[in-house]
């Protein structure tokens, strides 16, 4: 049971948009333009970044929320994202996103954790400027999305069709779309 | 120096908002509900979880941002926030803040270090739905902001004369104002 009196049946993040509305939006806003927006990174990367800090940050519902986007933008029955979770150096990603995966899990234990060598890494890899400064920041939004949901106890459904369902309608209209649905 | 190129001179979470004006808006927005819009709670005790957040976080960017803020709408020089920073317990807070600041702690470690004991706590000490909500979304949106200050190695000024300026029109202003100075 969540901590606070949220409406009931609504899983994990929804649970407190509905209780706390005006938060809805920027936070909504935040995970389009990080997820979903047009970017170098595909949607798929992207979200493999966000279910990865969630893994690391133990915020199962974040976690399978994002890993289930993932899967549809990747199409691969989420393959990518378990081995990803199981060990990112070893995973069947770009030798890029290796390298931007390594700077999220710095940043998941603190900013301050970023090093210089983590940079160039990235860089030799072919990163851009864009993509490390998005690396960095949804590995940051998600430390912020799994406090908020772990935080408040929302709501974690443990039945992984729900999360499929969801993430279909997600992976085709993104974020903003979906809190007024 | 950044570890990404972005305009010289503007100081931490300003030089990235400078670079990725997308990201600007909804992280603004979500300050701004969180710090300067209407609540039970006051701003200055608000800004007081964010700046306690940061310290925590060791991010000194943050933490003299707000700390400065913080100081403005309690117009206490920073004594109080000062105090909180060497031992929230015995500050010269009321019983719901240390209560709420000890949630903040929680959250800042991890969203499921929260315990059930902390929220009757806080609900004990007077403690709304919405003041328990906001704290935790203040400690895990400051949990996100700080590391994406330090991740990014953004300029952190060390004279604090700049963050009283700033802060003075934050204070009176919000958070979404600020972002088109």
């Amino acid at each position: 049971m969540a901590h606070i009196t949220v409406p009931e049946g609504i899983p994990g993040i929804r649970s407190l948009f509905a209780f706390r509305p005006e938060i809805a939006a920027p936070m909504s806003a935040l995970a389009d333009v990080l997820l979903h927006a047009p970017n170098s990174l595909s949607r798929g990367e992207r979200e493999l970044i966000a279910a990865y800090v969630s893994s690391l940050n133990d915020c199962d519902f974040c976690h399978n929320s994002h890993a289930a986007v993932a899967a549809c933008h990747l199409a691969d029955d989420g393959a990518t994202m378990a081995a990803v979770a199981r060990d990112a150096h070893s995973a069947p990603v770009s030798t890029k996103m290796k390298a931007l995966l390594a700077i999220a899990a710095r940043v998941q234990r603190s900013g301050r954790e970023v090093r210089e060598s983590d940079i160039a890494r990235a860089r030799a890899e072919g990163a851009t400027d864009i993509e490390i400064h998005d690396t960095v920041l949804i590995a940051a939004a998600f430390c912020m999305f799994n406090r908020y949901v772990d935080g408040l106890g929302a709501l974690t459904p443990t039945d992984l069709a729900g999360y499929r369902e969801r993430a279909k309608y997600v992976a085709q209209h993104g974020y903003t779309a979906v809190i007024q649905r």
